[in-house]
């Protein structure tokens, strides 16, 4: 099958060793590759009893078979993980140009276990890999780090690393790769996972060349497919992700003061949206590899008392989760803020709502200024926001408790600090609300590695469309009939991109699954119908679920944080709605043909060959 | 202020003593009597340190303004304490004679705290309180006991008094009264706090007289309206509460299989009923004090696997729990585990909960035969019940597990477990099903000891109206709009009747407030406006809620077990519902003046006085 080098590298860090394994092309043609194949490996090799921290769980990088090949959009890889966050399966991706250097290092993923006994990184070039000490570099941020090791390995040389907070395991620790044009696998943790493994870095090159069955073909269809994709994002590349910051505040989706505000924020929106970022401090934009939007914030603060910020902006969710979600409306605090996670390697997503947290316990006098070092944790005050992000990074003070995630921190700081604990299955709820969005409220519930946007079923209540699902043009949002449904598909199919790794915004580009399918057959030579390629991505998903079920999650943690099924976001022009959750989950288990606890029925596994 | 002895019997068992204290008239304005003012009692000596099973935990023993008055249905008495099963508020009710014969000895209440250093029984008879040794009666059943206790007092002396599964620390252990006449304090584990305390019974007598304003007034009042109360009752006394099971079937809301079965189950339920039961082992009925319903069942099992039962029978959440839960359709095995339940101490509705509980783990193989001691505890084995009733009873092998309620059991057995364990803040469902009834589901979310039918807001949506709360008549049950509102303003006039001491069922035939009002402002000399009335059921229900908040219990606890969220009951000519939860959250936290996470506002808890 072509696509694929044909190789992963197995590394075990007890031990030192990294070996090539053949790819098994039955895996492959059943998982495709990026989160599917990784999720089967770490199927395979752990379960309930592994320790998210411990040597025995599974790091796995993987790209897909789009990566290094001309495909739109396909400079992503894929990181599975057991997630110290959750407990549970989690995964993450990421775009940047690492994903194809590896492929064109000579292997389709890495499969990373043990624990070396003092910090190491690995240099994969040209088939070959290498674990190097890395003792000098660790405490090292990943700006700088990106620099060093590629001074240490090749000057093209890309970077994928963990900065301090990975190092020191808050539990939502990122990966990052590609130095300053950051781009960050951000969620779940899999940067603790790697701190944990005491493994810096992977610094990966080469010069390889995938093989493809019709490249001509795909050259054509490309060709008619990329000006489409290019025009229809102009607004993305012209204001980034959060260009439509300000209408996201207008339908009552943008996150503010926790979750809990009422009324409208327009002021605030307008202050720190795209076009705000675009006047005051963007530079430039950068694009991943093969991508035609170029979403990618340049940004520059030279001056104030956020200043120096240089390199990668925030994007829009990060600019609402440090930003609204705290009700900051400084676009400088937030690109520090947003800096500051990059360089420590954390989640924005997972770092602000810590930090919105910390602030309404600090309003209900949970947490006083004994435990802040006396900061004045209060909404809106951007400076205390970006301390508290460097206090996260480095585990100082109160940043130690709020790295653990704030199910964990709620914990510990009592009963009454559990209410406002905004998160499922222990992972951060991100930047769109759910109580604007049925499906995506039973979305939210539902996805496997905790409260996640990227099931995307809120977009298709909004601006996409789908036909290959039957999604003729978007739900209305407020609907409660054949929502379940949507949020069903809709993951089945964002499994398939997470697998392929192709971007999920070429589709805000009028990108369809169709042609995704025609690049998937042309890029393999496999002749796969629409049909099984959706029952691919179910499978994959349901892979997934099983994974969790085995680590003993049900229906009873399908659910939403209790403020978005209580408590309405009202204010002037909004349709304040509570998701009926219920409901909702009772027609998502039928149509996935799941029982009343939420586990798969053996007719559907056995449907799906698992 | 007249309707009071003006004496609560204050009991240390740890030193030994038993005194009088004066009545704060004060606190018996604002509080009643019963549920309001033993809950003030509480409120004001224990909170979130308090263990349960404790010598700190107090046991409140409460009459009301009616008891030893000719008001009818009022012999009933009112227990508060600390709950073993929930860990946080809980009170429970019962009838017969206890209550006006502690008044008649010269007491409005008792308050146990302390711990006897060896098993112990109070005697309470003509204003004076005696500390008797119990120790040749520990391991008796309360039915033997109350003929024991009463040859060594006075031959009509009455006796509440804990089963040995009140001694042995049962999470739900009853408080039994009244001998075989048998009348149940069931819910909430008061007889486990009776049994830690060493104290096995308390029996009182006296020949003292409640003194009345307006005597006259009553009686001509009354004579009016008992009538119509027989007469609208004729059923109830006819066939017992069980009258109405078939019915409850028709309407998808008798608890079946551990509420997940899918169908109807009407012959089974015809074979359980208050006629089948009436036509098979009836042999009378019987009364509490001033009572003209009846309800009480004698019956007679001479013949068969279940022989010998003799005695109080099962009523209708005890034919539901012990039977259609566990889908057993044989009377006589439910009589005879009533009966156990009954002899040993223990609550029906839990006891069977816990039962279905077991079967539904044995179903999935989460406990097997060698859990059971070799028992299949297969659905509808009608055998197999009753022995694990005694079995949790005695504390004997499985019954150990399930003797812990649900919630900790399920908790033990591991989290695939924690889907099926049916409670609502550790107390187990009693048999009206939830999804039947929107108000009922917001009401079993919010009442302070845990799921619970007597905040009757169901009933309000089938049968009863209410003119002085605005319920001209019921409201249609699947209609959500109102009914926050509604299940609020029933919990609020539900705690007027368990502070008075009339009995609930009295409203079937046809008592409205405003009788119950006069009668009030008659028996104290108190002019009382309906306003003021109404507004002294709502302080009640906020000072239990402020008592769980300062255990820690918010909106996050304000939940229904997920099966009633997701899973419909489907059946021929049912109406399948699943409530939508948060919807009638977010109406009943408005309607209360309570904050989005379930906290008295400060403005309503001034308003009311708290």
């Amino acid at each position: 099958m072509k696509g694929y080098m044909g190789k992963i590298l197995r590394v075990d860090l007890t031990k030192g060793r990294a070996e090539a394994e053949k790819l098994d092309e039955n895996l492959a043609k059943k998982f495709i590759g990026g989160s599917g194949l990784a999720t089967k490996i770490l199927y395979d090799e752990t379960g309930p009893e592994t320790d998210p921290l411990g040597p025995e769980n599974r790091l796995i990088f993987m790209t897909g078979p789009f990566a290094a090949t001309p495909v739109i959009t396909s400079g992503r890889h894929h990181m599975v993980s057991k997630s110290p966050l959750t407990g549970a399966y989690t995964e993450s991706d990421t775009g940047g140009t690492w994903g194809p250097f590896l492929k064109r290092a000579g292997f389709d993923g890495i499969v990373v276990t043990g624990k070396a006994s003092k910090p190491v990184y690995l240099w994969v070039s040209e088939g070959k890999a290498e674990i190097r000490d890395a003792t000098r570099f660790w405490g090292v941020d990943t700006y700088d780090l990106d620099e060093a090791i590629r001074k240490d390995t090749h000057p093209e040389a890309v970077v994928a690393s963990i900065g301090p907070a990975g190092e020191k395991g808050v539990r939502y620790a990122s990966i990052m790769n590609d130095g300053k044009e950051a781009r960050a696998a951000g969620r779940g943790g899999t940067g603790a996972v790697m701190g944990s493994k005491n493994l810096k870095a992977i610094a990966v090159h080469g010069k390889m060349q995938v093989e493809m069955a019709d490249a001509e073909g795909l050259r054509a269809s490309l060709k008619e497919i990329s000006p489409m994709v290019a025009k229809n994002t102009e607004g993305m590349r012209k204001n980034g992700t959060a260009g439509g910051l300000a209408t996201f505040e207008a339908l009552g989706s943008l996150p503010l003061q926790n979750w809990k505000f009422q009324g409208r924020w327009e002021q605030g929106a307008a202050k720190i949206a795209g076009p705000a970022m675009t006047e005051k401090i963007l530079t430039g934009n950068y694009f991943c590899e093969r991508c035609v939007i170029g979403c990618g914030r340049r940004v520059k603060v030279d001056k104030g008392p956020f200043a120096p910020v240089e390199g990668a902006g925030p994007e829009y969710e990060s600019v609402a989760m440090l930003g609204s979600l705290c009700l900051v409306d400084d676009i400088e605090a937030i690109a520090k803020a947003n800096e500051i996670c990059n360089r420590y390697g954390m989640d924005t997503i997972s770092a602000g709502a810590a930090i919105a947290f910390a602030m309404e316990a600090f309003e209900k006098g949970i947490i006083t200024k004994k435990d802040t070092g006396e900061l004045e944790l209060l909404w809106g005050r951007g400076d205390v926001m970006v301390k508290m992000a460097e206090k996260i990074g480095k585990r100082e003070g109160l940043g130690q408790l709020l790295g653990e995630g704030v199910r964990i921190a709620a914990e510990k700081l009592g009963k009454n600090a559990v209410e406002f604990s905004i998160h499922v299955k222990g992972q951060e709820m991100p930047a769109h609300d759910p109580r604007c969005f049925n499906a995506g409220a039973v979305g939210y519930a539902t996805i496997n590695r905790g409260a996640c946007h990227l099931g995307f079923s809120h977009v298709f209540e909004r601006v996409l469309s789908m036909p290959e699902i039957g999604v003729d043009q978007p739900l209305p949002r407020l609907e409660v009939k054949g929502k379940g449904e949507l949020a069903a598909k809709t993951q089945n199919i964002m499994g398939l991109f997470d697998s392929l790794k192709v971007c999920k915004f070429s589709m805000f580009g009028g990108l369809k699954m169709t042609p995704i399918l025609a690049w998937y057959n042309m890029v393999t030579g496999n002749s796969v119908t629409m049909d099984e390629f959706l029952k691919t991505g179910e499978r994959i998903f349901n892979l997934k679920r099983m994974y969790n079920v085995r680590c003993g999650i049900s229906r009873k943690d399908d659910v939403l944080p209790s403020r978005f099924l209580t408590l309405k976001h009202e204010g002037e022009g909004l349709n304040p709605n509570l998701p009926p959750l219920g409901e909702l989950l009772y027609d998502y288990y039928k149509f996935r043909g799941w029982n009343e606890e939420g586990i798969p029925a053996p007719e559907k596994l056995k449907e799906l060959g698992l």
